[in-house]
């Protein structure tokens, strides 16, 4: 008895036949195509090939990166597929594979959190809150066991936290979003900050974007970092100390005892989290009358997210 | 079958003898003391009348303004009453009656926002926020037909979520709070901010306070308000907003059905609730493209903390 | 020749007479009348004392807390004295002198910046800017050797400098002025908002104030921050902070060469200063390519703002 | 008796010799190289052609988009040109010309200012402000009759005054500032905010940027508010908002009677005006007790900084 998990990416689409206890039996990964149709196409492709190769498949779970509606069916909105409108993704799979096995949809950060909660370091948490750093700062609630999606699908949509009344302009459009202060694309822009501001300290990084500040990416900013580059450490101090003051305040509302922080830029370790716990403690409410969730790493690794989906597929 | 409930507020203690459907047979109203042991032997003195008169009282449901464990029995804190830092209320005033029936503790805008789950404005909805806006602003959270209490009691504290940083400084030691910007407080805060502003259109708030800008009070902000006058118009379109803002903060992350408002000047309807739909909507992230929490006034009345109270004495 | 200097303050009333080099021959000092009449009363009765001890009076100066017009006669509104909005101060004491000599009218903040820059810390500057941390923030400028009022007396108002957009709210009406984050008053804000959140640090502090925190003044920070008290180092910490962030963004439009910060709190010396400066680096535009102002204590001491009324009553 | 005025701007230099009344009379066109080198020699080029075809050059203006130190010849940093860290133009043009006249330097924002004070909006003045919208938000300050540059030439930076702690990174380095908020720039910003958050009102901006929202430009946004479009008139809203509360900033220590705006984008007139009044007068201290500034558009068309840099050159 397996399931088939597939994680769309931004630029691939990774996907797993898992058996019972979600453990990866067999990979696929296809670069994901700009269109709707070719996406679904792909997806069917994988699912008749592994039952080609004799995967008794019982449901595809899909990670998708977009909004997806409480149905577990529906990408209500995608930043990177224009089509992704209220699509039925569920259906549109569904219909090329004879609707031989049910489809569930779910976010990214989503089946990540939750990959960490069944197999990684949210294990035996009774409310967990996961947050995936990377290009952006995604979100996944976990409650009394059960993955929390709100009333409509859109809840742990913490990257879009008010931190800042208007403050930095955010990609969905509103102003000083949680994401804007921590994820790796604001790693970059507290790094160029730096740069500017202190020409003098600034020759590693320049260094390794080669001159070009324009060219500067988040990998370069914690290798700086792991050297002990001032200016790398203050680019993680900033986005560690907003990391820490929004889960205050998402601990303002949900009073957690975890919180897993997985991503790329989370190699670090306490480089970033140092500052997070500092800042959680700092900005927290009542911080010194009260129990507080530990900070931790995610360690599913980059799998979290295929096996999260792929145990979700069948619950 | 009765349950007897208890409202320990800031300046009274009220309790009702609650029916099996939460009615309330009968009522006590006593001075709050300043002192935990007084306010301890109040309630034992109230169940023993109680008994006395012949209800068989099952669990006895206490609700206080401060901050209470998980474990529904202990303030971790509270503003008004000193001695309650880890202080174990179940307890005390268990051993006041002999330990003959349970007692339970929740927080007083839990027991609100539950009173209106169970009775009022609330009913039916999957998952609920309730927003009690008096002297500060409290919260209830309720997923799934249940009471959210978080990981140590502390979930809901929707008062303390940081809008603004280096805000206004707020009771708990933070700065920007919630609460410092949509409350009866902030209500009067922001009515001599205009009276100083504009004097030339201050003659009706100036009239109702006597001509003292500090004996300035929210009940006059919302009778001018009613009566058309401008700044006490202005007042409510301030703390209105800064509702409707906390609400769209706390849709991402919990993104509820439900909002349900209520406490004191909530009286004045859709003069707080209309700036609070509109800025809701105009601070959520995506809401073009999801669907919308409803955001109603609370029904349940002034009991609803003694009927959630009460029925959670059960649960 | 002499002139007479007068200081109206909130609970007194400081006058001199002073000589040609602006140093202090006589004193009186009277309690400061709520009533405008008694003020003016009060200021004709020590000229005419003055006179008749034999002093030739040339002019007299006077230091006002409040708006003063451009026309060096006009209280255009005090926050204290009701009756000063659109109030010809200088017309009304010259009515009880039978006008025999001239009267200025003068901004306390104003004066007590030019007697820095006559006999104080500001001599030699080209562009200065005076900073006087009181119950509030008092701000004046001095350009090319000349005080600079502004074209309607509202120049160099820098405590109310919009600092946090939603910030604190201040007794202008306004909110986030740069005086509810740098004053006598932010001092002790953030003291109480330190001993909230730290009770376990704030031993010092609860003693100096008796154990009431309602009760915590200044004064005491200042004692416990230069014993090296740690949340008195906080609160100093923190209006040092926003003195720096307050002098850059000051400095983006004026661009001086010398900052003077006079008033009582600065008796601590670096404790304030230190983090003013740091602040002001981290905080200034083009930091790394450009000179940087000079950030000193005043040194002229309690008279600067007789000394400074003195000189500007000839000018 | 003439003067040649040179405008170094971020894709072409013009030039123009000018009569003593600052009239143009000959005019020069070149794209601006990347390299200085080859920019002094386009200067000194141009001078020789006007010295060649009889004009008497009596001095050089040059108005360059960088700031500039108190010496009024060197560029301390400038952004588009890397060489021009604390670079001598005025040394470096004047050898090419055989120093047979006098070179002076002066920032572009403050040639423009000039140029409204002398020949245009700012004329009879006494304390001026003039704002230069474009890209980003110049600042040009005149004070008693003259340009005002601080004591390390950095005065008038009003575009990096910090508006918003924690705002909207400025390629200055720093976050919040001004320009960030009102300029070419957050014009396009904020339009394209309004595009993401209300698709259903997008149609008219849509098809002016081909349905490509990263195509979408400034002119594009102005032509659309013109016509009248919602989204149009947001954006000029929101960035009039920010021009206000800069210049309410600008005010709390400048209190200037005369706030000129040029600029590409105020050719909408009232359109940015308007809301740029209105808040001036919802964010100015006291504004209900104190003479106000008058906010006018600029009239000395896109030859403001030619004419200035013109009259400079004399002075």
């Amino acid at each position: 008895m397996t399931t088939l998990a597939v994680d769309i990416g931004g630029t691939k689409i990774a996907a797993a036949v898992c058996d019972e206890n979600d453990a990866i039996i067999q990979r696929w990964r296809v670069p994901t195509p700009m269109d709707a149709d070719a996406i679904n196409d792909n997806i069917a492709k994988v699912y008749h090939e592994a039952t080609a190769a004799g995967h008794k498949i019982k449901a595809i779970g899909i990670s998708a990166a977009g909004n997806v509606g409480a149905d577990r069916r529906t990408l209500t909105f995608a930043a990177n597929i224009p089509a992704w409108v209220n699509y039925d993704l569920a259906e549109n799979v569904g219909k090329l594979i004879d609707h031989e096995v049910p489809v569930i949809v779910e976010n990214d950060a989503n089946c990540a959190g939750w990959g960490e909660y069944v197999h990684g370091a949210g294990q035996g948490s009774k409310n967990m809150v996961a947050l995936t750093v990377g290009t952006g700062l995604g979100g996944a609630i976990v409650i009394n066991g059960e993955l929390f999606r709100g009333s409509f699908g859109m809840a742990a949509e913490i990257g879009h936290l008010p931190m800042v009344p208007d403050g930095d302009h955010c990609g969905c459009g509103l102003r000083g979003c949680a994401e804007r202060y921590t994820s790796g694309t604001s790693l970059e822009n507290f790094a160029k900050s730096a740069i500017r501001r202190r020409p003098q300290d600034a020759k590693r990084l320049l260094e390794l974007c080669g001159g070009d500040i324009t060219k500067l990416e988040g990998p370069m900013v914690s290798q700086a970092a792991q050297e002990g580059d001032v200016l790398g450490l203050y680019a993680f101090g900033k986005i560690g100390e907003w990391l820490g003051r929004t889960m205050a305040a998402t601990a303002a509302i949900l009073d957690p005892d975890l919180f897993v922080v997985g991503g790329g830029v989370v190699a670090v370790g306490d480089i970033l989290l140092e500052p997070a716990r500092y800042n959680y403690e700092r900005f927290l409410e009542g911080s010194a009358y009260r129990g507080h969730a530990k900070i931790v790493a995610a360690t599913a690794g980059q799998d979290a997210g295929l096996i999260g989906a792929a145990n979700l597929a069948l619950r």
